[in-house]
Formats: structure tokens, C-alpha cells, sequence
């Protein structure tokens, strides 16, 4: 991992880039190794720099969650993008949907009869040209339909002259560390159902598309055609914890200061507190999780509690706390947050040169 | 409250202005007739109209957490700051708040002798100006000193030629249902303690500042000087299950939309899907929260799970599911969260006639 460059402020996001691009490659061959298209989603990084690297490995595609991500990757020239979200397309969505058709092949999601007649009406004859992807539920239970529910979509799509491409779920309940099999088979289960069904019912399935970034190593063309991983290219402390990757694999840090130290006694906690909170963080922490993230330097420490400016952090009894000022690499619990949450971060090459790399698609909620 | 004006796209931050103006004229009354100053934390809002509705009701100056937020608001016009937060000033902090102290009356948190020391060596005989506040931990446990270590604090800043100012501290550990009159009764104990104790070391003690938006209501002026609420402003849905606010005071809301809509059955649970998620509302969710946020239009309606762009919401058994492309408020936990996720506001009058206020200091962390 590289070092924290000298002279700059924190708490201050930090990219590896060489571990980034070590990142990238591995999963572009291992995708490719297993039969499968990468279709990486671009919500977790926000910038075309690694955006770009991605398309470079071959991948054949964005994924993205909004139409703002999406229009803001094709007006940077990216050509190929799935909206792996169903949208509910109203005017103001539509005129910016229409903007994006004219640069970028879309694929847009959907999860009901309504939404794709909503998406006809609103778009059109210009509807036809979009790729619809229906969303199967594969037991995270938050948006997408049961296989079974798949026909009566498709059914609508045809009759607003629209074209069904493949289905898509999101294993989201693979974020657990007992789940993570599990969810592979329900995920596979569940495209495997809704693609003979579909299929039974005369509409040509061409993309089958999956995985998380837990998943995606697990993942295989038995079933999929593709899969959309996002975390992999930085890693966190979500996915070091649920053991798939290691420390050393990780190329996100946020760089933070010790701003107060306190040796504790009986009623009062040994600690010292970062200047890297919530707002630079995030405050996702999952039930299973340490902490709030986790310390490059030192694996043991807990962060106890996050406030919006402050991390309080659990110093190990046996170790010596770090002085005022020390500098600490702090990895984020679920980086995808943390990069929403800062407008560029500093790119540090191997040689120690530095970009800053602009968050392109931050914010973009709709 | 009012409505979600139309041809918005979702999800979007809204500002209903009357309620805002009544909840700032509110405070600004409680505080003076209970004999205390009002320096509001600007971290809440970060906008320039917030603040100025603010100073103009009596507010003294503003309280921020970083010096970058201060720089925001100097470079605006606002002339006294504090920077409530123990700063660890390096350099370019130190070429930083050379900056806004041509600009504004600058005070600075502190709670150790080494962050004095820090302060002194790197802004010379500026930091003669800087009012010290040294912070005093009243029971939350994050940074700030006991009561009897504020002394050392003290006499170090003379030893620098810097001037201690006050004390003040957060009392955190109000955030929680049953916790805060004890909170309050801790952070006046603490204060007045360290008080007593600077006081007879011969140290003019001028100010005394407490007071989360919890316990602002619950202050006096037999201890305090004055008081630091933030979220008052907005109020959010943290404050409206600790039962502080009513759900009609709340100022702020995120206009979201109906994407998914799933009856449900024994396995599956019956929801519907909406398109904000945890990068407009954040992600915090307390212990004793009922959920991720609540929903202005069904109070009964739980927000069961949070994605950076779904919230997934279980309706009341007795309640019809609201139709694909119905638009509702939701009511974020944690209302700081959420507007540091936004570049912008939509400001809505009582006549409808709508402003759009940039969040001028969103993202300055450092």
C-alpha cells in the first residue's frame, strides 16, 4: 500500500494506483476466464479514470444505478451503459433518457408491467431502441420480481413495442458472512428460472447478468452470461471482513489525523479519535462488521463510534497510542459511500506522482 | 408541510422555508429568554441562506467543525466563527486559517496540551488572536478533556502566548431516548467543574457553550453562556422519535418516488421500493430508530432496509400499497447526513415560487 503523501490535509481519500489497476486486471481475467462478460458497476468509483482502465481490460460495459451516472459516463465517451435500476420514467427523466440514446447504447431495468408502460409512454416510439433487462428477486427481497412474474412483463414489453434483452438480479443478501454460497445458488436458481420461462413463453434471452463483487469469483456461464461486480476495483472493509479479500488488496484508504489521545481509566475508554467521520466514511456498518472500518496500520484497533467528524478509535491494551498528529490510513466500511461523499481524491502512483482524479457522477441521485 | 412540487425529478432534497423561518425564529426566542447566546452549528445546513436567517434572528455567530466550512462562510460575509473541534494544525491548515482570520473572529477547539503547542509553533504570533475553547468531556466519551485536566490546557496556551477563551463541550450521549436530562445534567456538571476549576487558576473564563438540539431546549443560563444546536433547524426523524420535534416542525424532506411495488406473500415480505436510498439519506440509524427515516405520508410505514439508491418500505398490513410513480416525503434519520449529500436544495415558499440554495460548504472535511 502506498504511503500517505506529505503535505496534504486530511482526512483525504487516497487511491492506489497500482493496486487498482492489479484490482481491475485480476477480475477482468478471471470474469473472462469463466466464460463471462464484466459488466463492471460504476456507482462505487464515479470517475472516468477508472472507468476508462476497466473498458481497457475489456470490459464491455458500464453498469450504473441512475440516469445521471449514465449521462454523465457517455458524455465522457463511454459507449456501452446498463441502468441496473427500475427506473419510473416521468418527463424530466425522459428528455434526459432521449439525450443519452444519442450516445450510448442503453440497457435500462425494470420490475413491473406499470414501469415498462410508463417507459413506452413517456419515451415513445424512441422506447423501442431501449434494452430492457427484467429484474428477478433472488431472495434479497428489495426491488425485482419472482421468476414466475417475469412472462407478464415481458408480455407488456411487447405489446408497448418494446424489446426484452435478459434479466438481471443483484444477490445483495450475499453481503453476510454465512451467505455468501447461499446466495450464489438462490442467484443462479432464480436467472436459471427466469430465463426458461421466459424462453418457454418465445422471447430470446441474450443477457443473463449477476454478481456482486462477493459473488463474482463464484460466478460461472452455466447460467450467466455476464456479471457486474463494483467494489472489487478498490475493495473495503465490508469485503476484507467477509474474507474475500485481503488487506494488501485493498487501493482505497481515507488518509486522517490523531486529533485527541486519551490513555482512559476505569470509567473513561483508551482511545484516541481521527479526523475522519461519517462524512468522509460513511456510516454503513453491517450488524457482523468491527467497527466502522478498519486501520491499515494497525489491524486490532476497533472503531467504536463514528460522529460526523470524528472516528473514536479503540486502541489494542498492549500497543502504545499514536501520538497527536500521527497520520493513519483508514479503510472505509463500504467505499462506495465514501466516494460519494468527496468531489476528487488523490491518485498516487507507484513513482509517488499524484493526480487528482475527479469523482465525475458524484450526487448524481436521479 | 408542503408538497413535492411538480416536474421535480426524485429523489431531491426540499426545503419547505416557512416551517425553516419558524423553527430558526423559535430557538432564537427559547435561547434569549432563557438568558443564553445562540452560536447554531452550521455543519446541519451549509448554506449561506440558512445562516444568514440565522445572524439575522440574533444568532451571535456561527459554529462549524472544520476549516473549511469556516473559510466557506467568512468568504460569505459571516464575521464570527467557531471552529468547534480539536484542530491538529499543520501547514497548510495553518496558510488556511491565516485566511480566515483576515476574514472573521476566529475561535478554535482544543483538548490537549500538544494540539496548543501544535497551534502555537505553526501560526506564530497569530495565534495570539485565536479565542482558545478548550473541549471538556461530559460523558460521550470522544474528544475532550475531564474537568481537571483543563488546567494543564490552559496554562500551556499561556506558556504560548495564546488566549483561553471558554470551555465548551457536546453532549452527545443525549442522543438517546432516556438518556437526556441525565446528558444535560452531565455536560452542566462538567462544564461548571472545569469552569470552577480554570477560574481558580486564575483564568477569565468568558464563555460556556453547550447544547445539542436535544437538550438546547432544556438549558439555563445558571451554568451556560450559550448554546451550539444544529439540526433545529431542519429537524429530522432521529429528533422527531426522541420525541423533541413533532412531525409538523420538520423543515426538510427528500421527495422520492415509488419504483417497486410487491404484494408479498408468506415468503416474501410486501413493500414497495423507493428511489431514495442511503446516498440522499444517509446512512445512520441509531440503535433505537424504528427504522431508516420515516415517511411523512404514512407515519406507520417502516423504512426496513437502505441501498445507496432504494429504500425498501413495509406498509402498514391495513393500508393499500401506494401505486407505481406515487411520490412521497421521507424524513432522513439523520438530517446532517443527508444534506452533505446534495449540492443543492430546492427552497419552497409559501406561494409555491421555488429558490434552489447551494450547500456552499457540502464536502469541505478538512
Amino acid at each position: 500500500m502506498v504511503s500517505i503523501p506529505a503535505g496534504i490535509s486530511t482526512p483525504h481519500i487516497m487511491i492506489d494506483v497500482a493496486q487498482l489497476e492489479k484490482n481491475i486486471s485480476k477480475m477482468a481475467q478471471r470474469v473472462a476466464s469463466q466464460g463471462l462478460k464484466l459488466r463492471p458497476h460504476a456507482k462505487t468509483h464515479k470517475m472516468l479514470e477508472v472507468a476508462g482502465r476497466q473498458l481497457d481490460s475489456g470490459a464491455v460495459g458500464l453498469t450504473v444505478a441512475t440516469v445521471g451516472e449514465a449521462l454523465s459516463f457517455a458524455l465522457q465517451g463511454v459507449a456501452k451503459i446498463f441502468i441496473a435500476y427500475p427506473l419510473w420514467v416521468d418527463e424530466s427523466q425522459a428528455t434526459r433518457i432521449v439525450e443519452l440514446m444519442r450516445r450510448a447504447k442503453l440497457s435500462i431495468g425494470t420490475d413491473s408491467v406499470e414501469a415498462v408502460q410508463q417507459m413506452s409512454q413517456m419515451l415513445g416510439e424512441k422506447a423501442a431502441k431501449i434494452r430492457l433487462m427484467i429484474e428477478i428477486d433472488s431472495g434479497h427481497h428489495r426491488s425485482g420480481v419472482r421468476p414466475q412474474d417475469a412472462v407478464a412483463i415481458a408480455q407488456a414489453a411487447s405489446a408497448a413495442g418494446m424489446r426484452v434483452h435478459g434479466v438481471f438480479t443483484f444477490p445483495g443478501h450475499s453481503y453476510d458472512p454465512d451467505g455468501i454460497d447461499a446466495a450464489v445458488n438462490d442467484e443462479f436458481k432464480a436467472l436459471a428460472e427466469a430465463t426458461r420461462l421466459l424462453r418457454e413463453a418465445g422471447f430470446e434471452i441474450k443477457r443473463i447478468s449477476g454478481g456482486s463483487s462477493p459473488t463474482a469469483a463464484l460466478s460461472d456461464s452455466s447460467v450467466l452470461t455476464e456479471v457486474r461486480p463494483g467494489v472489487y476495483v478498490f475493495g473495503d472493509a465490508q469485503q476484507f471482513e467477509l474474507g474475500r479479500i485481503g488487506f494488501d488488496e485493498i487501493s482505497l484508504t481515507v488518509a486522517a489525523t490523531v486529533v485527541s489521545r486519551h490513555e482512559g481509566n476505569e470509567q473513561i475508554p483508551r482511545r484516541v479519535v481521527l479526523d475522519a467521520g461519517s462524512k468522509i466514511l460513511g456510516s454503513d456498518r453491517p450488524s457482523w462488521a468491527t467497527g466502522y472500518g478498519r486501520i491499515v496500520e494497525c489491524p486490532d484497533a476497533r472503531i467504536s463510534a463514528l460522529s460526523e467528524h470524528h472516528s473514536t478509535v479503540l486502541w489494542p491494551e498492549n500497543l502504545e497510542l499514536p501520538a497527536h498528529g500521527t497520520r493513519l490510513q483508514v479503510i472505509p466500511n463500504h467505499v462506495c459511500q465514501a466516494v460519494n461523499l468527496v468531489d476528487s481524491v488523490l491518485a498516487v502512483h507507484p513513482d509517488d506522482s499524484i493526480e487528482v482524479w475527479d469523482v465525475a457522477a458524484r450526487g448524481l441521485n436521479y
